[in-house]
């Protein structure tokens, strides 16, 4: 793992110095249909990435959010979103990141979030502690029913299912809006207790469980299967089992 | 304006080192009623600011979220916001920030909008252009129906004007939720066009008209009128006049 783990450093950093070239440049363009400064920018460091993948790991598959998939000739698949969060980079905030995840078959082995503004770097590997930057990080082990704090990027995750969201506002202590993949940094070092959200594509989602069940978390779908890189895109991180069962307790009446 | 500015850049440092000692920290216990972190920093925050006055300017009124209000006798009132944004702060992401506003009467003469971990400093002065640290700002002049993009903190500032949000996301090319007083100076910068909030006590706004004013922007209440210290609390501000009226347009029609 330690040789995976360098190059993970690697693409951050490569991935770092492109997205702060553009960020908070060109605010009089922004349609993802043009060459915006964030579509330069996703484009470009899918482009470096993939440039490290292929010299360092030739074998191993990728699949970008930009120019679709390699196929792995190992079974091991890295699986990269070179800006997850493109509203937020596109307005100026730095809740978005890079997300890399690697896997091998249907098993997480590895997820890095990289925010090159606050330049955090949250990292999962399989069987060993969750990190933020150098130090070890746990989500919240006494998170419970009277004061869950839920996070999820938009109300639009749930404008199929408006009566979840009514029971999840009842439930919570309070929800945080907005946050892209920084809400599940938080949720590992044990600010929030719940991220949810639908509708996620395996870019999106793919270096999240390494790094939240590395922290103690748990990561499934919102029937609380294990997720894989064909998973629907149904999401939900919990600091722990009792409030993972809670949350599918919630959904399975409201969905 | 020269002392007021030197006095706010020491409200802000002072406010930034109390914060940064309870950032992230104390994850398990949250409750405002208890006394939790983010407590203990908005009551320290408040004190060291009030002292600063106090000291400074001691015929200058000072309205904070905290500790009520101490009349002014000659007609400058400083509102404070020790800790806007708590949710954020509380789980860990920086968007919350310290509000200080100088207002003299019903006009506002200087607002400061600091951040303290990203240490991004938004200074607006009457008569004079708005600063993010030593950069002068402005906001989208370009800005058109076609593609606003707006931010909010929460649907629940729309609970009682659930088809005006309807109509908003209709008009706007995207919508980022989350975000706080850090949402005003995104606008400030141009990567917002409009920011819409309802509600807010006199310590959540006071900062920000000096702020986007002086960016070149608008801030009014919801009917165009110009906020004083005694406005109701639904709180617009726009990129230009332009987008102010299409908006205020909406608000009529679905008010």
């Amino acid at each position: 793992m330690e040789e995976f783990k360098k190059i993970t450093m690697e693409m951050t950093q490569a991935a770092g110095i492109i997205a702060r070239k553009y960020y908070r440049t060109g605010f009089d363009i922004d349609h993802k249909s043009d060459l915006s400064p964030v579509t330069i920018a996703d484009r470009e460091i899918e482009h470096a990435l993939r440039d490290i993948i292929e010299k360092a790991r030739p074998e191993d598959g990728f699949l970008g959010e930009e120019h679709g998939t390699k196929a792995s000739k190992n079974g091991l698949m890295w699986v990269v979103d070179p800006i997850d969060g493109t509203k937020s980079f596109i307005s100026g905030r730095p809740s978005f990141g890079t997300l890399i995840g690697l896997w091998e078959g249907d098993t997480p082995l590895m997820g890095a979030i990289y925010q090159p503004i606050t330049e955090e770097l949250w990292l999962g590997v399989k069987n060993q502690e969750t990190t933020l930057n150098t130090r070890n990080i746990k989500t919240n082990a006494s998170s419970d029913k009277q004061k869950i704090r839920i996070g999820s990027t938009s109300p639009s995750q749930f404008k199929h299912t408006p009566e979840l969201l009514s029971a999840l506002q009842e439930e919570a202590d309070f929800f945080v809006w907005g946050g892209d993949c920084y809400l599940y940094g938080m949720l590992a070092f044990g600010g929030l207790d719940v991220v949810i959200e639908s509708g996620l594509a395996t870019y999106d989602y793919a270096a999240i469980p390494s790094i939240v069940m590395g922290a103690n978390g748990t990561a499934s779908d919102w029937n609380g299967n294990a997720m894989t890189l064909n998973s629907e895109g149904d999401f939900l991180c919990c600091a722990n089992e009792k409030v993972q069962a809670q949350i599918i307790d919630l959904i399975d009446q409201h969905k």
